[in-house]
């Protein structure tokens, strides 16, 4: 396989998919999609022929001619196509759910909520400002957060669950990063931050952080 | 198994988790929860208790101390643990993924932001009239069904995939039902009308349509 994952350093979904593709240890291209220069890279036409949803992340093999979108969907196809690296949903189907659970309570009910694209047409049909934006993003990340933070109690260990770093564990710490970077004071979420901070020791998660990509932006 | 599932007639999330019960033929019993009266029941202590996220669905199995969050996560769960009915996701990784994508372009990309709770959110934060409210959802589901339309035209047959019903179809269906209630013209995207239109005359679509429920209002 000779794998480009096409996505943007700030944006979380691709973020998640820099981490899965670490822990994994699968070698990778990474193709920068300049989601602001020009209107946006992700509307220009060779790029909607690979994701015409005309959103990052996308995973390309032109080898074996596949072309993915989605980064959860990106991540359980790695899990299940790779034996490499560590396991990123348990063996058991209950368990397997409550990650996948805990995964979309990120990735559904979360980061959309204060995608780009979301927060310019907040701009656009209300003219928002960038306080009110600041405000709108944090108050469904905190609102977000708090489920999960409740949901944690009965589960976690040093990771979401357990002992074991899962996909659960993939979304939260890209979603910590956009909570800080919008204002979220994370100490009210012990287990949140406790978890995130023993994720950030390893270097799969380092290594994927937005400020250590190619184009980054200090 | 003794199943309840916790919904709303007109929660889109439910909707496809009622499909999906009736596709693998799992008996259940309906828990309807009021999401406009009184405030809303989803923020009852007594349902928060079971899904501290405060929203639907949730499918609860007391007798296996089950209770689970996230309609596509359900889904999936169901479809690995019940070998009866049809399976809802493909037997092959790629496909998987594929069906995964679909499924995940209206679950994190057009539901999300059509919510109850985020319109809510509009006209508290930005003084959003109807009107307003009804163009920011049509906005999204537009831009969403496009990509969708134009991804169903390289895999597409009788359903968004071939010729099996699959979680993407199980998704699609009442995405377009909330994109009628809000007065798109699917007649735009002709691919997902005719798709539509052959779930429809299955029996499991339509026991699960919302108007078809206990807690419906006509």
């Amino acid at each position: 396989m000779s794998i480009k994952l096409y996505g943007y350093w700030r944006s979380t979904s691709t973020y998640r998919v820099r981490i899965a593709l670490n822990l994994k240890q699968i070698d990778y291209e990474y193709v920068p999609v300049h989601l602001l220069e020009n209107g946006g890279a992700q509307h220009a036409s060779a790029y909607k022929r690979i994701n015409p949803s005309e959103l990052v992340p996308c995973l390309v093999d032109d080898d074996a001619d596949i072309i993915l979108n989605q980064s959860l969907s990106i991540i359980e196809y790695l899990d299940e196509r790779f034996t490499t690296g560590s396991p990123l949903l348990p063996a058991h189907a209950l368990e397997r759910a409550r990650v996948r659970g805990l995964s979309q309570d990120i990735a559904c009910d979360i980061q959309p909520l204060g995608n780009l694209r979301v927060l310019n047409q907040l701009r656009e049909t209300f003219s928002a400002d960038q306080d009110a934006i600041n405000r709108w993003t944090a108050h469904w990340i905190e609102t977000g957060l708090g489920g999960i933070e409740t949901r944690l109690q009965t589960q976690a260990g040093k990771y979401c669950f357990d002992f074991d770093v899962t996909m659960a564990d993939v979304c939260l710490v890209p979603q910590v990063y956009n909570a800080i970077r919008f204002g979220v004071d994370i100490s009210k979420y012990p287990l949140i931050a406790k978890i995130t901070e023993n994720c950030e020791q390893l270097e799969a998660f380092q290594k994927a952080h937005p400020q250590n990509q190619i184009d980054a932006v200090s």
